[in-house]
């Protein structure tokens, strides 16, 4: 009889349970020669005729890398990808008899390979093939050497799984000896019809599988800018780093097939919260400990750091790190994505889809009242896959969110959710839907408080939410506009249809006593302004009533946080102006650099709120809006023109155009599949001071690369430049 | 200008972002005199006129809780029902002036109250009255006393709120001290038809609300027993461990007035992985750092032992203790609940809705090879809401499930899942509806595994998993059958229909090459069995040919946990039997007490599977069936007829019939409303030896009790008994 401690998979501390497998690695191997009896009599013993074994296996790297899209991966070992065929020689001692022989190729994943479980698959061919999950077939046998064609299930594991190659005879199986060099990676695969992340046209998957450099759009809606980004996802150790950011969030191998699992806890794992996730947020200002979210120019960097220090999260990320991060995780596995930029993005805190700014009466905003936010803008991903979950209407691009924004059913992450979901409101389906929804839908409500602590509703703007959405358009740097795509135009029908289903779906319904306006706007207007720049706030009026009309008007203008968090007030003013009926009238507010340069926090916004009471009719109008400073610039020069194996030189230069010194200062110069990420640090720039920093390359592949540049310290966040040079083939 | 510092709400290590409230305790309270002026030159200071001033408030605590279906709760603060109104008296030092006079009532909950959030309620009266969430109304004026009437809103957050009234004069409010005594709770109300919660039934709020005493129905579906549990939802202190377990599990208190939200939740709360849950799960046979998960009569022993030692999770509970424990949480805080039973119970590993059974060629469980398993009963809760995220035809009773089976979703917890989507197969929805069918509709696949290592499918049994699912029934301790309502009859259109539908939802559609058993079949039997004898398994074999049969058949009998996982294999015995055409034969087995006795483990289970070829065809039939044994005894005798205020006696006994000692025995006694549980241990009692626990017990209050008993050591497990007494008023 037996004993429960005998067996190598029994579950020690739980007896009446059982668990599973949650790691990519881990050393459970087989033996080179395993005994079949069941019978625990028989002891081990080598196979009785010992003429027949496998010499040697060859796993054709280059030839299966190139067909199966892979081959840009800088890795040493096959990588592949699921439902397609990849072709491998093996080699024996005497040569292969299909009518007698029976060969075994086994992939193992993790530390108990379990057949039930899709991590220990066996294919084989010859005499006595059994039920397999990967296909295998013989392509060719040319003496001693079969060539076999093999091709994972279609729902297969992505990871990294090991090879053993088993030839069954008598009593025994004999294998290959444990060899990584035969390891081969499993990726998704969007060239495949049957795939769950099935790309149909070439184009698309180019962009959102293969490019591994893009642009990430921020300032705000009306002075939008952007800055480069390497994703990176083919340089060296990225994939391993992707696979272990999955091992180290203890996701179940029998999950790692399916998208929709890997994207969402994907999603939970690029922020540390919750678990020991790739990159810790930090929007406190204060970066000392790490780098700053601003001074990163691309995500190996970033990945390799978390690898190489087994796991502890990278400090510091703000969401378009994280956005950056979990492109390349996704599009490394094979997994089609984009970065996605909403401006202005409403931050729900109790999800009622209403963000409240509560106002002093002199106009500030309270911001100890203030308990929401609306962000300048905020970046997520869009993943593309077939939602097998989900009705059939709900595939194709979904929305996942890595910025640790809010507990999504308990932990920091947010979707997949469809986009057609968000714009059709049906918002029952995982993931997340309704917080998507109000990123993209929350109604701005101002209130202002009376001395009494009693509050009223000044102001209900509709529209100031999700007016824009972007992302990087194909083969360009520009901007492709994705709105259409989440919402319906304000104010249709199909619109209306839509908030009705949300509302039925259980996001509350907002009415609002919103006091009449009739006729007459306040807009707030401004240039584009360099950081340091003097400039005018414009207030425009439009009177389009048959009555003149008196304007008390109370500018505030606030240092604020991308995120919508007022720092220090920096300007307020009182105006007044009155308007002719049918007229419109313009007031100009000076706002001078020695007002702001003090007080700017990173990203160097200010936020403007005006505040004005039409004497004739008692009216209350409040209007804000946000100004981003732009800051200077930073130059990438190249000398000559660059060639295969010759060397040549990137020069970057800044000009402190400051008053003031920047101390500190840390410079990086990036491109993926030309260098890795070089830093510099610079003690101080002082006032009127140039940097110029060289780097000499020798490129060892022709074809088209990005050069990008970023530059970062406490007073200047986020100058960033980009070059894209091609090189020549010798 | 203003400084961040200076905001009291400021969050100090996040400065670009805002954090939300998550405990209902919390210290923040309001000053006795708040000046009203914004203006910061003016300094706080008395109220101009000192003539007015609240001289008390009466909650008027035991009308109120008569009529909002409280007056249960051992809690001397008022309790109060959502969207029902409760009356208060405010006395002053002079009469209240309707058309002069402000009165504020202020409710707070938690330690950063905020209009915005709900964290705090103001209601008024009076001259100035502002917009409202709770209503209020003033119902009388007498002399200096005015009856006010106030209904919080039926969206309202459930928890402690703190009761201040301020009265609004000049420049300032003065309130009312901080005092304990005027704390409300605030409850779900199950009896208002716009609560989330509505139950149109009094009956059934009576059972699924009001019932602090229940059975839990386990054993095997062909052997089912009950063990009696005290919910003990108004037992002292219950409802502030409740109110505890949210606390420390962090749960937002905007979250709190949504059932849903408030579910999920305490299903993941009821469990300490991922937070310091209730509840540790122990299922190794070894629990002498704890409680044994069979000893527990009822849940106030351990929700008291938790919140009496600051939220450090109680060792250790199985499925029943988690799902009486969660019941209570639900019950107490006004959520209609249940626990349910479903005999067999499949715990799917990879939602494959396959449970593989792995068999060496000799028909024993490979217990290293058997990574699924199913429980011979598993229980969870059922919970009656409206689902108002979902489409309206999925509200009504939600499974919700806190044993930390499978993580949901990253955390262990499982539900809300609607019943009727279920059974439709829908299974797109929130929360975890594929896990629950996998529980109910999983497909036992038999394999054989060859000495190859190769398998073969033996035998789907499409029927053995969710054959029956029970609850208590209202207004008795028998079991009613709601099998229907999670699963159309098997075959019928209806079922392939739902089968299909789930299916199209992501559930892999399960084909078998199922080998033809064609007429002939095989039963294993057993009568009800207790502890310690010896006993006959009866192997009934029904040949349906036109031809004679010759069955080889293996029993193999192991000793199974609940879970069903096997430990020791007691028995194995091959037998030949031949049955001729259209006749039927039984087998008898021999199972002798000397041989199971030494290893039985907790619920005393046995599983026997039976592997028998047909000599005639070749078919092999595998079967399996696990046979209950009954525990011994536990008498309960009263003395006399209890009567209010008077003495009497409650005798537990229990006799040992074994021939071995039982050691360091546990003893309780328990009674809702009566008694606390009583606790008693015993180092030993002697073969033949009768233990007798007395208590003598003088009630203060008439009406039926339920007395429950449980004795339990490691070598018995789960003795219990209860009986009913109606104790009669003065």
């Amino acid at each position: 009889m037996s004993n429960p401690e005998n067996s190598t998979f029994y579950l020690q501390s739980q007896k009446g349970r059982i668990t599973i497998a949650n790691s990519n690695s881990g050393e459970f191997n087989l033996p080179e020669i395993e005994p079949l009896l069941l019978d625990d009599e028989v002891l081990p013993r080598a196979p009785s005729s010992p003429s027949f074994r496998v010499l040697g296996v060859n796993m054709r790297i280059v030839d299966n890398k190139k067909v199966h899209n892979t081959g840009r991966y800088k890795n040493t070992n096959l990588i592949v990808r699921r439902n397609k065929e990849f072709i491998i020689d093996i080699r024996f001692d005497r040569p292969f008899n299909i009518m007698e022989d029976t060969v075994e190729v086994e992939f193992l994943i993790g530390s108990s390979p379990d057949v039930n479980r899709g991590t220990y698959i066996t294919v084989s061919f010859g005499k006595d093939k059994g039920d397999m999950i990967w296909r295998c077939r013989v392509l060719n046998t040319n003496g001693n050497e079969v060539t076999v064609g093999i091709t994972p299930d279609t729902g297969c594991i992505v990871g990294r799984f090991r090879t053993f190659v088993a030839i069954v005879r008598g009593l025994a199986k004999q294998r290959t000896p444990k060899n990584p060099d035969t390891d081969v990676y499993v990726l998704f695969n969007p060239w495949d019809s049957a795939d769950q992340v099935y790309m149909s046209k070439e184009s698309d998957r180019q962009e959102y599988v293969l490019n591994d450099v893009g642009v990430i759009f921020n300032g705000e809606i009306n002075n939008m800018s952007s800055r480069p980004w390497n994703y990176g996802q083919f340089e060296k150790g990225v994939l391993d780093a992707c696979l272990l950011v999955l091992d180290s969030g203890k996701v179940p191998l029998v999950y790692r097939g399916n998208v929709t699992e890997v994207v969402r806890q994907g999603s939970a794992l690029m922020n540390s919260q919750d678990d020991d996730g790739v990159l810790v947020g930090n929007w406190s200002g204060d970066y000392a400990i790490g780098t700053s979210p601003t001074a990163w120019t691309g995500s190996p960097e970033i990945l390799l750091k978390y690898a190489r220090e087994d796991a502890v999260p990278v400090c510091f990320a703000q969401c378009w790190v994280y956005a950056g991060v979990m492109n390349t995780f996704l599009r490394c596995l094979g997994i089609p994505a984009r970065v996605i930029t909403n401006y202005n993005s409403a931050h729900d805190n109790n999800g009622n889809l209403k963000t409240d700014i509560m106002l002093d009466e002199d106009g500030k905003v309270n911001r100890s009242r203030t308990r929401d936010s609306v962000w300048n803008y905020h970046c997520w991903n869009e993943v593309y896959m077939k939602r097998t979950d989900l009705p059939q209407k709900f595939s194709g691009w979904q929305v996942v969110d890595s910025t640790p924004q809010e507990t999504s059913d308990g932990l920091y992450r947010c979707g997949p959710t469809s986009v057609t979901a968000i714009k059709e409101g049906e918002l029952s389906y995982p993931f997340d839907g309704k917080f998507v929804f109000a990123e993209l839908n929350s109604d701005v409500v101002y209130h202002q408080i009376d001395k009494y602590g009693k509050t009223k509703i000044l102001h209900v703007d509709t529209t100031y939410v999700g007016k824009r959405v972007v992302t990087k358009l194909i083969n360009s740097n520009q901007y492709e506009d994705v709105t259409s795509t989440y919402k319906y135009p304000e104010g249709s029908k199909s619109d209306k249809q839509a908030m009705q289903m949300a509302e039925s779906r259980g996001v509350p319904s907002r009415e609002y006593d919103d006091p009449g306006e009739a006729g007459v706007d306040i807009q707030l207007q401004a240039n584009t302004i360099k950081v340091g720049e003097d400039f005018k706030l414009t207030m425009h009026i439009n009177n389009q009533t048959s009555k003149r009309c008196t304007i008390n008007a109370t500018i505030t203008g606030s240092v604020v946080f991308y995120t919508g968090v007022t720092s220090t007030t920096v300007k307020q003013e009182t105006r007044q102006a009155t308007v002719e009926a049918w007229k419109t009238e313009n007031l100009l507010i000076d706002v001078r650099a020695t007002e702001y340069m003090a007080h700017l926090v990173e990203q160097s916004n200010l936020l403007f709120v005006v505040n004005g009471r039409i004497q004739e009719t008692g009216v209350t109008l409040t209007r804000m809006r946000v100004v981003t400073l732009r800051p200077p610039e930073l130059t990438i020069l190249v000398s000559g023109s660059p060639q295969v194996g010759k060397d040549f030189t990137v020069i970057v230069e800044f000009r402190n155009l400051f008053n003031f010194a920047l101390e500190d200062v840390q410079l990086r110069l990036d491109s993926p599949g030309l260098i890795q990420t070089k830093f510099k640090s610079y003690k101080q720039i002082l006032p009127g001071g140039v940097l110029q920093y060289t780097e000499s390359i020798t490129p060892l592949n022709p074809g088209k690369r990005v050069l990008i540049a970023g530059l970062d310290c406490a007073r200047l966040r986020q100058v960033t430049n980009q070059l894209e040079i091609d090189i020549l083939a010798v």
